[in-house]
Order: C-alpha cells, then sequence, then structure tokens
C-alpha cells in the first residue's frame, strides 16, 4: 500500500467529517432523509472526492469528466454535501432539501447537473453505471472512469447481479463498485450482514475482482480507488463501515434509517464532529479530452411494396437509422433474431450491445448510454419489458430520452401462449411520464416512425408484430408523431368510425371492405400514435358518424387504446357514444393467430358484426 | 457413486429415447415448438421421473406429491411427453400440442392439473420453486422435493440469483435446481456455454452446493438426484448437456432453437431414435402424509374511530387475519415497517417471510405458496410492484390467487419524492386478466377489504397510503368488492358527481364540505373498488348530475380511476360528459404531502375549482 502524505490525509479527513456534517444538517433542516446512509459512506466518497475522482463541477457536460452514481440514492445528504464540498452549490442551498421547489428532492434527480441519473429505487444505478462504462469504452473510447456507490440491502435485486454479470464478462475495467456495507438495513440488519467475504466470493464469481477494505480506514480506501481506476478487470470495492459513523448515539443502532436527528439530537451530534464551517475543497478536473464526431447525415429509411411483419421493417429501419447516424445504439436481451435487431447488428456490430436475456440491465445500459449522449434503442419480446417497468418508470424521473421496441405483441402472435403476448405493453407505457407510445402497421409507417424516434425526447415505445401484415401506405405517406391515418372513409356518409392500430388495422380494412360491398362505409382510423393520441381526428370522425365508435385492439380491455380513445372524446365532452370496444376479455391459449384473433373477439367478423350492431335501428 | 441396477439403467435409456421421439413427435405435428431444448434435459428427465419423483399422477392433489416445475418452460414437448410417460395423457392427445383449445399449450400452464405455474417467461419458475418449498419447509412440515428445471440462458435473469440467494439463505434443502448446460440460446451461444465451472462457483457463492455432472451420463444423474435429496442444503445439479442430443443432424448446432422439425426430418430422426411405440413407465408414489389443519375461524376485524393511516390498519388487519387462519402467510421485501406488515410479523413470526429488498422473488415466492394452498399476502412500497411486473402478469396465467399490497401511493408521500411515489399502479394493476385493484380511503374498510381480499381469487391489489386519513365509516358499514360508496350528496339536487378514492376522498370531502356550505351539493363517491368499478352507481350519479363528473386521482392521467370511471359510462352510452380529470401530469419533486397534492392539481381547492367550472352558466 502507497503511503499517503500528511496532508492528504488530513484532507480526506476534514472532508469526512464536513460531510457528516453537513448530511446531518441538511437533513435536520428539512425534517427527513437518510443520515446514518449518509454517514456510513462519507469517508469512502471523501477520499473519492477529494482523490481520486476527475470531474469539473463548473463544467458538467464535459466528456471527460468522471461519473459517479448513486446507487443507493437514498443517500441524499452525502450526494448534495459532495456537491457542496465541490463548491457547485451553497451553503444555502444546501438546506433547502427536500423542500418543494428545490433542485436537492428526497432521492437525486438530474435536474441538478451533477447528477447523471435518477436514483431511488434500489439496484438500478449501477446497472446504469454499468452502461456509462460500457458507452464509454466500446463507443465512445473515453477516458472516463464510472463510480458507483451502492449499499449493501440493494445487493439483494437480481438487478445488481445481472450488472455484476455483464460488467465482468465484458470486462468493464473502467467500471468500480463500491459497495458500502453497513450491516443495517431499512428494518434491521441485511442478509449478509458483516459478512465481506461472502459479498466478494458473489462478486468474484461474476467476474470481477473483489477488495475487501474498511470503509473507515482512509489508506485502505485510497489504496482501493487507485488500484480500481487502474485495474484491468472491473473491481469491486466490499467496504466494511458502521451506519452512522462518527456520532456515538448513531454508530451501528437499529431504528435510525430514514430518520432525520432531531435539531437538539443534531446539536449533539454536530458537537461530537466538530465544528468547523463548511468549506469548498478542491478536486481534480480530468485532462482535456474531445470525443470523435459521430456521423449524423439524414438517413435513408426504407420503404416496402410486399407484406413484411413491422419487426421485420424495425430492424432494417434500424439498419438504414446506423448507416446514416454514428450515435445510434442498439440492446437486445438475446432475441434479436427474433425482434430483428439482428439487421442492425449485422450492419454495425461495434454498436451493437447483446444483453443475453437480462430486461433490467438492458433498460438500465440504455439510460447509462444516453446520459453520455448515444442514442440507445433497446428491444425484446414487448411482454418481457414487463420485466423491467420500474426501470422504465425511473427512467422517466431519469428525463432520459430511450427507446424500446417491443415484438410479438397480442394474441396474434399464435402459437407460443399467452406467456409469450404482451397484452398489457400499451397500458404500461401510457402510464410512464411523458411518454409516446406507438403501433404502426406496415413496414414502411414502421421505418418512417423509427427514423422519428431517434429525435423524439423522453420515453418512446414502438409495439410491433410477429406476423407479416400487407402493405396499407405507399412511399410518400408521412406519419408525424401524435398523428393518425383515415384509411377508409372519410366522407359525408360514414355511418360508423373504427379505430385500430398495428394487427387490427388489418382485420379492420378487411371488415370495412366487406361492409363497403354491402353498402356500409365505415370511416377507419389508424390510431399510429396511441400516445399522444390523435384527439381532432378522433373528434371529427366520431361526430360525423353519429357518435357511433368502435374501437378494436389486441390487447387487454384496460388501459390501451380503448382508454386512450374514450379520454380524448371526454376531454371535448363528446357524447353520448355509441361504443363498442372489441380487445382480449379471456386469458387466451395456443392456436393459430387467425384462430386466436378470432377467438378474443377481435376479428374483422366481429368488426362487421359490431358496426352492424351500431347501426341497427334501435 | 452407487451401482444402478441394469433393468433401471433400461429403463432411464428406454424413456430418454421415448421422451425424446415424443417431443420431436408432437412439436412436428404442431409445426412449432422447441424439440432440441427438450432433447437437451431427456436424460435428466427421465431419470427423474423413473427415479426419483415421488409423485401420483392419478392425484395431482395429493400433498405429499413432489413438485416438478419447468423453469425452462419452452421445453413444454418435454413436459408434456413426460405426462404421456406418466399415463396422465394419451398418445392422441400429445399430439393436440399448440392447437387451438387443446391444454398442451405452447408453455406450460396450470389448465393441466399436473402443472402446478405457468411458466414461459424464463426466470420465474425456479423462483416460484423456491417458494414451493419454503411453504412446505416452514409452514405445511411437508415431505415433498421440488425440483425445477432451468435453462442456462435463463440464468443471466437477475431473479433467477434472488432465488438462489433467498433458498441458500434458509437452507432450503428440499429444493433442486436442474441447470441444463446446453450451451446454446436463442440466437446462439450463451454467455458462459459450457463453462460449469463458472455456473457452480457462482451458484456455491450463493450458499447452494453444486454438482457438476454429465447431463448425458445415466448413473451421473441418478447419482446427483439421490444426493439432492438427501443434502442438508440445497442442492443445483449444473448437467453439461448438448442441445438436440440424440439426433445426429441438431445435436449442439446453432439455427435449431424454437424450430420443429419438417415432416421428413422428423422421420429421420426417429429412423436414429428407434421406433418403439411409445409406453406408459412407473412413477413411485409418495409416502402417504396428511397435512395438519390449518386453523380456519371467522376473523375478528379491527375498526377505527380515530384517524391512522390505511397502511398501518392494513397490518392489524392482516394480524388480525392471521389470528383466525392458520393459512394466511405474509410477505415483505425488507420494508415491513414502512407498509406495516410488521404488525403480522409481531403476532405470527412463523407465517411471515422477510424476502430483503427482492420484489420478483417475494411475488414468486407468494405465487409458490398458493400452489400448496395457503394464502399470501405481500406488500412493499406501490412503486416497487413495478419491478415485479413480469411476474404478476404471469401470475395471472397461472390462475394464482395471491394478494398484493402497495404501500406510500402517490405524491402524497411527501418528500422522499417521485423514485418512491406510486403513479402507474393502478394502470400496470388494472391491466392484469382477472384482477381486483382496492383503494381504501380509512382504517375500517381497509379492515374489511383486507378481510375480503383472503378469500377473492385471482390477482387482487390494495393500494395503501402513506399519511394518516380521517375516519370516514362506521364499523357498521359494509364494503363488498366491485361497490362503492356515496359519501356525500345523494339527493335530487346534487350539482356534480365527484368521484375519488384513498387520499383523494379525503380532499374531495373537504371540497364538498366546502362547496355544499356555498350553496353547491355534489354527491361524491368512494371508489374504493376501481376494478371492477362499481358501474350502476356511478350511472345513476352523472345522470342525476346533468352529466357532470370531475375524477381525481394520485396517479397518472393514464389508466387509472379515470380511465376506468370513463370506460364503464362509455359502454353504458351515457354522455355527453362535462368531465373534469384531476390527475398527476407533471413530474413531482420533494416536498410536504399537502403542499405535493396542491402542487399536482389534485388538492381540495382543485375540486371546488374544477367543480365550479361545470356548474358555470354557459
Amino acid at each position: 500500500m502507497a503511503v499517503i502524505a500528511p496532508a492528504k490525509l488530513d484532507t480526506y479527513r476534514a472532508l469526512g467529517r464536513q460531510l457528516r456534517a453537513d448530511s446531518i444538517r441538511s437533513s435536520t433542516a428539512a425534517g427527513s432523509g437518510h443520515p446514518t446512509s449518509s454517514l456510513s459512506a462519507a469517508d469512502l466518497m471523501a477520499v473519492l472526492l477529494a482523490g481520486h475522482l476527475r470531474y469539473d463541477f463548473g463544467k458538467p457536460d464535459d466528456p471527460p469528466n468522471d461519473h459517479l452514481i448513486f446507487s443507493k440514492g437514498h443517500a441524499s445528504p452525502l450526494v448534495y454535501s459532495l456537491f457542496r464540498a465541490a463548491g457547485a452549490i451553497s451553503d444555502e442551498e444546501l438546506l433547502t432539501f427536500r423542500r418543494l421547489g428545490s433542485r436537492l428532492e428526497g432521492h437525486p434527480t438530474p435536474i441538478l447537473p451533477w447528477v447523471d441519473v435518477a436514483t431511488g429505487s434500489l439496484g438500478q444505478g449501477f446497472p446504469i453505471a454499468v452502461g456509462v462504462a460500457w458507452a464509454g469504452r466500446r463507443v465512445l473510447r473515453a477516458p472516463y472512469h464510472v463510480w458507483a456507490l451502492l449499499g449493501d440491502s440493494e445487493t439483494a435485486e437480481g438487478s445488481v447481479w445481472e450488472a455484476f454479470d455483464r460488467a465482468g464478462h465484458e470486462r468493464l475495467a473502467n467500471v468500480t463498485a463500491i459497495v458500502d456495507v453497513n450491516r443495517l438495513g431499512q428494518r434491521g440488519p441485511t442478509e449478509l450482514q458483516w459478512d465481506t467475504d461472502a459479498y466478494a466470493q458473489r462478486i468474484e464469481a461474476f467476474g470481477w475482482d473483489a477488495l475487501v477494505i474498511d470503509g473507515h480506514d482512509l489508506e485502505e480506501i485510497d489504496d482501493a480507488f487507485e488500484r480500481a481506476r487502474d485495474a484491468e478487470r472491473p473491481t469491486a470495492i466490499v467496504a466494511r463501515t458502521i451506519k452512522g459513523k462518527g456520532v456515538s448515539f448513531l454508530e451501528d443502532r437499529e431504528g435510525w434509517h430514514g430518520k432525520a436527528l432531531k435539531p437538539d439530537e443534531a446539536e449533539k451530534a454536530l458537537d461530537e464532529l466538530g465544528r468547523e464551517p463548511s468549506r469548498a475543497f478542491e478536486v481534480t478536473r480530468p485532462d482535456p479530452w474531445t470525443p470523435s464526431r459521430l456521423e449524423r447525415s439524414a438517413p435513408k429509411m426504407p420503404s416496402y411494396t410486399d407484406a413484411i411483419a413491422t419487426r421485420k421493417a424495425y430492424g432494417e429501419a434500424l439498419a438504414a437509422l446506423g448507416d446514416a447516424r454514428g450515435d445510434i445504439v442498439v440492446l437486445d436481451a438475446e432475441v434479436s433474431n427474433s425482434t430483428h435487431s439482428e439487421d442492425f447488428k449485422k450492419a454495425h456490430a461495434d454498436r451493437f450491445f447483446e444483453m443475453y436475456i437480462a430486461e433490467q440491465q438492458m433498460v438500465a445500459a440504455a439510460v447509462g448510454m444516453q446520459v453520455v449522449h448515444l442514442v440507445p434503442f433497446a428491444s425484446t419480446f414487448a411482454a418481457f419489458f414487463t420485466r423491467a417497468y420500474d426501470f422504465i418508470r425511473m427512467a422517466a424521473v431519469s428525463r432520459a430520452n430511450i427507446r424500446l421496441a417491443g415484438s410479438h405483441a397480442g394474441v396474434s402472435i399464435g402459437e407460443d401462449g399467452p406467456s409469450q403476448m404482451a397484452l398489457e405493453d400499451l397500458a404500461m407505457l401510457r402510464a410512464v411520464h411523458g411518454s409516446t407510445v406507438l403501433y404502426p402497421c406496415d413496414g414502411t409507417q414502421t421505418a418512417k416512425l423509427v427514423a422519428a424516434m431517434a429525435d423524439r425526447e423522453g420515453i418512446v415505445y414502438m409495439r410491433t408484430t410477429r406476423e407479416k401484415t400487407p402493405v396499407v401506405y405507399t412511399p410518400g405517406d408521412e406519419f408525424p408523431i401524435g398523428g393518425s391515418k383515415v384509411v377508409r372513409g372519410g366522407g359525408a356518409d360514414d355511418a360508423v368510425t373504427v379505430v385500430a392500430a398495428g394487427i387490427t388495422l388489418h382485420e379492420a380494412i378487411k371488415a370495412a371492405d366487406e361492409l363497403n360491398a354491402a353498402g356500409t362505409k365505415i370511416r377507419l382510423i389508424d390510431a399510429y400514435t396511441v400516445k399522444p393520441i390523435d384527439r381532432a381526428t378522433l373528434v371529427a370522425a366520431v361526430k360525423a358518424t353519429g357518435l357511433r365508435i368502435v374501437v378494436v385492439e389486441d390487447h387487454w380491455v384496460e388501459g390501451g387504446i380503448g382508454d386512450a380513445v374514450l379520454a380524448a372524446l371526454a376531454e371535448e365532452g363528446i357524447g353520448p357514444l355509441r361504443y363498442r370496444h372489441l380487445a382480449v376479455r379471456a386469458m387466451p391459449g395456443s392456436g393459430k393467430p387467425a384462430e386466436l384473433l378470432d377467438a378474443a373477439g377481435i376479428s374483422a367478423r366481429h368488426i362487421v358484426s359490431a358496426v352492424g350492431d351500431l347501426i341497427k335501428p334501435t
């Protein structure tokens, strides 16, 4: 172990003390928060900030900056105390912690420029850190190092092991996991308590090096960080720490999780810690580095004159997008031959990320990659995005820009049965703040929407279909997000509005043509944007068709296109509707796609019947 | 290694051959399916069925029966071939695989009496198996053993490590993980390929014993199963296998995942395998065993005359329910002091299961426990059920009866900020087949609904609130599931219908009283059942109030109470509504609960204003 200069040690010691004091001061001012979880990691973070982090707090977007992600987001008092110590925020702002309107929220979010992503749902920051590291290593060839601080409790989350697995296998030596083993979780001891060897054994089994240290020994910490940055494999620092360390009546005590000290308790604690005023510490800036400019020209998107599955068109469109833009990266959870993201892989293997069957890590890595301004598209079966819903939800809190594509939606997948059928994905993705939900019906539309996804902010989801579907549109058609298309009818004599999208649009076209032959015109709307739904077109159609409307979708009854349409119409005061909702109401089984569409009551025959029902004289 | 009698070996060999032939025959008849994934595990399953499983196929519900769960559910041809070999299904039925109406779906589901749970979303069957084992060990003291067959690909799922962790720590020696390491995933090699030592190292680090074997050596397999059943710690059998084993042109070949052989290919394969007709094999029945009768008397549920948080009432109600019923089990993801399931733990520690922060494993264990007819309640912060959405979705496919309670819903949690706020849980749980969604507003209502949850089938969700809320109801009030309550108004002079639930009901009561004082009566409906929503009461109210309606909820705009109400009214043809939807539209931050309710536009003040808006003469 290298000897540290006494002055350096003094700096570490002083900063550790200050971080503790400021964590207590800010949380006591707020009347809530997690001071004891901050105190356990204060020495670790003091040594990191003053000795190892390379970061320009004046230029948080500087590409060579290291990344520090608090996977244990509840230690936010420590995060903000670090920013205070770096001179990034004032003492006054520090004391606004958790107040309405303050940037210093209960858990960190990127409304602060020094925070990459929102954390607070445990087991997410670390997987995201792996994504940041991977992007730096493979795409950007950036010099930055990624430091993730984990709590011991959160290692119970499987997602943490997905992250250890991926980073270990890829030998991402530019990420370091700092595990704060303070023995106490929210309601009592953790499963492994202070068995740091058990942590190390697990982590090493996943392809990492593990350094077990005393998390309050400044020299051991310093040495570990140095070794971690220089290592050839990813390194985890398993730090035995004491929750509440530094304050006698908090140390290793149960019942103190997530509790601020009362003012008199805080005074006692500050007496123990010493009352030096908080000050700014020097943080080393990174060496200057400018990333290569990634190519960005106008993509030439494919269009189609033959039937093609929208999942296949998705893959081909991605490949075309990747030809034009070097910032596009694609992730897939071991089903790239089904989602067809393999078309991108074949063209741009260096920007394709195989995540194996780890959907949580896939979404987390996508979030991490957009932190460094890449444009990630992540794909799996639509049903399996349910596995990552917490990550998608949190991505919205992170104000992340990610694109998700779910294939094999609905009963129309056929024989594989309900475990593989997404029937809740539209509901799930609609209920994400600021999300966009797209559902194309043919190849040309898919390709144009894929191009639009690249520049759309927020969580953008595309639902694709397993089966081949016929061509509906011509290459000249445009599909602005937020729009819809009237594909049949549109005149004054339309009797009923029918709203469909994706696979059901084709059933509705069959129904429209059959009805037309029998003398009934319908106005068929292709709701390719499920969110935000095209309110104006819906309102006009429903008014023009005597308030008669059929919505048909390959999705459960709840939360999908039907609910979206009704909300739009209700907010416009349109009614009373004569409404029929054709959606999946019984648990499907296996069968051929056409059989299952029919059994679910969402085939052309059922649309014809619903329309007939609505125009029957009463 | 014990020597096996030659006759036994012959049986194993014959059964292995038959399972392979039947897996090919059934999938070729279907024209789809996963024969090669079945062939790799055929020897493992032959030895298990003919040598180690204790199961009465004539009495699938017999309590001492072992449990066999295919976590790799795509190997369904092998599952059904086992059932054929056990004489449980006919050869004729075997050949209905994947046809519409057949019980033999693409992935196994419990519409077959010998299948405990639906699998097919990888990484779920094994965590569920841990739940079955844990219930057997701790609650039922049952003699059964639980065997889970895993694919190698699915070990990439973090949920698998949550399961290894929990079972390892609890030393659940009555569960065996059989890992079929066939090296090839869907689109190519797995991450670890045939590095069986890496698997073993990981598994051992999580507290299991691991036996590395050749998965086609019948003696090694036989020995491993014997040791696994007799072990004092849980045992994993890491079996090196060959995908497509037994058919020369399938063995270890890429490009054969999830593909049925064409008829001519199947003929060639059957020629290689030999053409003996399929027959029934002897399966050892378990020793007779009758479980102790669990107490089941009528519970005495608490009622409340003072303000209490519904999460606290939930905990107290659970404890009371547990007093009366021995079949109630409670699981919590390390937040029992927040969800208040700790009240149950204090009273019935033997039936409380600490899952640490592993929400996927928690839901999986609950599903496993209901397999053996226990009545599980699982709780965490409502936001964190998003982590387990895939498990909840699959629980519905499993026709499981589980009860979930999510606390800390909505912006009203206050300072902790958006990472801890459930704002999508109603949307997520509504979009689950056959689900029930409850959202009580006071202690007495909570307690009665908890009692009702115990006997409700399907996925039953309760949303609870962090903050204390005043008493609304008297002990004599009843709250049938599917009902609602009119808590203000109800006369002919009500001007506007207001629908609220949980925390917003209290805001609406304040608004009602304020409006009433100013001469405006509203009809306030407590929609404590969000699904199925009380359509009749809504229709009557809206008709009585000039079609004016305000819905106010602490949830994103999409998929919650608003959407549920609009769907009910639209299907009844009610309109045109004068509709105002007060819901969360902007990303919240931190603040005091009242501040955040107000900032989100869902406080009493905003309700008053929305009502005023609707009654304004136009």
